[in-house]
């Protein structure tokens, strides 16, 4: 079992435009070769801020439009925040606020042998580094710069505390790179 | 002629860290194969920005203390400052207050055939960039976070105006990205 950042990140480091979009990943077209179905088959449970939560909400689910869809995830998902969110009916999803100590414990229970995906925003990713459970990043560089926007991951690592594991280039210009996080 | 932006950068966009400082990067350890000698040799100028030129100074040249050493290039140097700066004696350096199209002329003439390296810091090679005469940027991803920083490049690009050329893993963890620009 590991706990896994995967995320598409701009080469200067933004995973999202400063109000929370992620149009700019879009306009660059799909990485050919993207090793997402590999990644998610291994998965068993998600974990993900607010804000990432209300983008696949107002982006994806789009409750109450003519485009409306089902939540995408069959998987239990943990949403960390602490304002009320209006979740979708019928979703697992479970509604955290606190510590992700906790939560990664009954996380961990739920994936059995599978891996944790924590999908961002780099804030929360920062919560799990900081109680030393991160274990992977995961991160498809895009060929972009965006000069602002939500940090990757605000925090500051230690010489020897990230370990590349593997990179390889994916299509459109994307670069996937892998690192195991040491504490 | 090239005009090429090579750098270290921590995976989430920064080069140094606020007061400058390269520290964090020697604190990686040096990666093996590193592809400076052969970059080097086709550089014919070089335009850097004052805290750029000022770091080394301060931990390179350091003048007046028992560990001075010598101007480290021979290559003409270009130095974008508004301020008054004190340049080692003897030095092939020119110090420029100004916009950096009229400049970029002249190092273009200095250089002859050869590439011109813009060493930093991230607000000048967005000065390149912004009078569309950045051609390439070299980076190689350290396996590091800063958290916070000097930013790599601080500009936002279009879409398709980065193509990603090369990728490869170096030694200590780092992986060189190469991108050519369009404008």
């Amino acid at each position: 079992m590991k706990t896994q950042y995967y995320t598409a990140t701009s080469l200067d480091g933004f995973i999202a435009s400063k109000d929370h979009s992620l149009q700019w990943l879009f306009d660059l077209g799909d990485p050919e070769e993207a090793t997402f179905e590999a990644f998610f088959k291994n998965i068993g449970a998600l974990a993900m801020g607010s804000h990432t939560f209300e983008w696949l909400m107002q982006n994806h689910v789009r409750p109450g439009t003519p485009e409306e869809q089902p939540w995408p995830y069959e998987l239990p998902v943990w949403i960390f925040s602490s304002r009320k969110l209006t979740l979708p009916e019928g979703a697992r999803i479970g509604l955290v606020d606190g510590d992700v100590r906790m939560a990664h414990r009954e996380m961990v229970e739920a994936a059995g042998e599978k891996n944790l995906w924590i999908v961002g925003g780099g804030e929360l990713v920062g919560q799990f580094f900081d109680a030393a459970l991160l274990d992977e990043i995961i991160v498809q560089v895009a060929p972009a710069l965006l000069g602002e926007g939500m940090p990757l991951l605000p925090r500051k690592t230690r010489a020897a505390q990230m370990t590349l594991a593997d990179s390889r280039p994916l299509g459109a210009g994307f670069v996937e790179l892998r690192y195991d996080m040491s504490y």
